[in-house]
This record gives C-alpha cells, sequence and structure tokens, in this order.
C-alpha cells in the first residue's frame, strides 16, 4: 500500500473512532475499532502499530481545523488586535459549534484529553508557539512594551482561558460570546505592559 | 436544644462529613454519616431533615473562608486595584492551600460541587455581589470608563477565572502565581474600557 492510501485510511478510522468514543462515553481501543467497523485486527496493526496511535490519531483530526485556523490567521495581512481576536474567535466558535453538535460527546473528548493531556500537548505547544510569533508582531508595533514574550504568553494565556479551555462551554456556554472576547482583547492590548500598576502593592517595598 | 447547640453539632458534623468526602472520594448522605460518626440516625435527621441539608452544610463550610476575606477586604480603606488584587489572592491562596493538603480530596470536592452547581451558585453570586461593590468603587475613581457594571463584572470574572475556578489549579497550578494575578488585575485597570479598540473589526460597519 502506498503512503497516502495508508493516511487516507488512516484518517478514516480516526474519524469513525472519533464518533464512537462520543457515542460510547470512552476510549475506542484498536481492539473495539477493528470489531465495529469490520476490519482484521491484522490491518488495524499495520495501521496504528501502538496501543497509543489510535489516540493519537484522534487528537490530530481533532485539532486539525485549529491549526489550520492559526496559520490561516497569522499568513493574513490583518493588524496585530485583528489577528489577536480572530486567533480567538474562530478556535472558540468551532469549539462551541462541536459542543452544541453533541454536548455528551464533546464533554468525553474533553475529560479524554485531560486525562491523557501527554498526547495532546503538542498541540498545546503549538498554540504557544502562534501565540508568541503574533505577541512579536504586536510589540513590533509598540503593544505590551516591556514585556519579555514568555510572561506575555503566559498572562495572554490566562486572561483568554475562558475561550481556549473547552471545559467552560460546558458550564457557561451562554455567557461566552464573541463581543465580550473582543473586548478582552480590546483591553489586552490598551491596558497590558510590564507597568507595574501597583495592584500587588509591594513596588514600593525595599529589602531592609 | 437551643439554637447555638444545634448550630456547633451542625458544623462539627458538616467538617467531618467534609473530610469524609474526601477520604471516600464521593458524597456523603446523611446515612453514611451517622454510621461513621456513631450518632443515630434521629440524631442525623433532627440537625439534617433533608437530604440536601448536609450538602449544603458542607458548601457552606467550605464557602465560610471565602465569604469573610470578601468582607473583610470591601471593609477595607485600600484603593480600588488594591481591594481587587486582595480580593482575588486571599480566596486564591486559600484554595491553592487546599488542593495542595490534599489534591484528591480537593478534586472529589470540586466535582461534587460543578454536579451540584445549584447548592454553590448562591456563593456565586454573592461573590458577584462583592464584586460589583468593588467595580462601583473602582468606577466612582474613573476606572472602567464608560461600563455598565454588568458588563463590567462578566468581563472581569472571565479575565481571572484562572484564579478563581479551583479546577484549573489541578491542571496548571504552578503556572498560577500572585505576581501574574497582579499583572492582570493592572492590566484591567489599565486597560479595562467601553471603548471599542477595534478588535473584532465591526465598529466600522454599517447597515446598508
Amino acid at each position: 500500500m502506498n503512503t497516502p492510501d495508508l493516511r487516507q485510511e488512516r484518517a478514516r478510522l480516526a474519524a469513525y473512532a472519533m464518533d464512537l468514543t462520543g457515542r460510547r462515553g470512552g476510549e475506542v481501543t484498536p481492539e473495539i475499532l477493528a470489531a465495529e467497523v469490520g476490519v482484521s485486527r491484522a490491518r488495524i496493526e499495520a495501521i496504528f502499530p501502538e496501543e497509543s496511535d489510535l489516540f493519537d490519531a484522534v487528537v490530530e483530526l481533532w485539532f486539525e481545523p485549529h491549526v489550520a485556523i492559526m496559520e490561516e490567521v497569522l499568513a493574513s495581512d490583518l493588524p496585530p488586535n485583528r489577528k489577536f481576536y480572530e486567533f480567538y474567535v474562530r478556535r472558540f466558535r468551532r469549539n462551541r459549534a462541536e459542543f452544541r453538535r453533541d454536548p455528551s460527546a464533546f464533554a468525553v473528548l474533553c475529560e479524554l484529553g485531560a486525562r491523557r493531556f501527554e498526547r495532546v500537548r503538542s498541540f498545546v505547544d503549538l498554540a504557544d508557539h502562534y501565540l508568541c510569533e503574533l505577541i512579536a508582531e504586536a510589540q513590533a508595533e509598540g503593544h505590551f512594551p516591556g514585556l519579555e514574550i514568555d510572561r506575555a504568553l503566559t498572562l495572554i494565556n490566562q486572561m483568554t482561558v475562558a475561550y481556549t479551555m473547552p471545559d467552560l462551554l460546558q458550564t457557561v456556554d451562554e455567557r461566552l460570546t464573541e463581543d465580550k472576547l473582543a473586548a478582552i482583547v480590546d483591553t489586552l492590548f490598551a491596558g497590558l505592559s510590564a507597568t507595574d500598576g501597583g495592584a500587588s502593592g509591594v513596588s514600593g517595598l525595599r529589602p531592609a
């Protein structure tokens, strides 16, 4: 079998497994998948040699549109604040659509992803990587003054977590809206900097 | 039995039930509690007439220190940005201490609270109420210009959710720090307003 065929078959089986995961309410092993789709164990094992390969294929399938969104936004010629907003809102809309299409399947996939976070981490790292590029572009135009990129990254991640962590959709779906996300991005661009505004009250302390 | 005695007994049993919930890994009913502490069913039923009364007593016990923190911060004479920071950081430190003392018990209590959120809602509403007071004080000094209080409330809740939602501790504990929380509060005070900064890109659109 040539490689494109193998890839196509892998993607087809991963899509089936993802759907089946939601319907069964738990992880689908290669054995279960083989029985469900009527494909031989040998065939499944040729495509997913390791137990975790099937899970990885499902994770890839889940994040594929997210990666495409991030790459499209980065390649666009929008100004930095517009890029930030699109970077978040497009992935948020995608998650929301998935959630509303089938809330219980969505919950199962989120829980699995959290439990086997080590298989998901590379996609989280990739999102961080792209966000760092956006931060650098923004800083080149004078935004987020004085902040190290890693510092800006962690602060922005924390202030936008309501729109990136799919679990939040499950509890406060109706409170998450595009216009609030836009207000959050506007707040970041208007207010995020290395300046100590005095909230912690320790800036005036000096060693004795 | 007079009321103070009943209250004391109720609090003692709730503390026992909270501890037992963590150790058992699931909700403790009045029956289970009666068997565990060697108190008669009749006695337990006198103190917790409804099934949900015990759960409510545990929830109260959990939030008691949070309510005390919020009231103390509100009554202080700190400037608004310092109040905001203390309002969040003191409750965050309390949650973090509880989490680190016994992560699995903490996880069980969080999960129960999420599953029976209707019993927890009044405390979430109370926190919103206190936050509205803080927002009003801040606006009286010129912060968050132009925003309706409810709008400021929901935006601030979303931008600080990493420090209020106990679930986050369980996944990114080491990334949540006091100095980042202070930077977030500083960002809110420097940047949050009703001004459309253009992130959503729709401000220029007009009906055709």
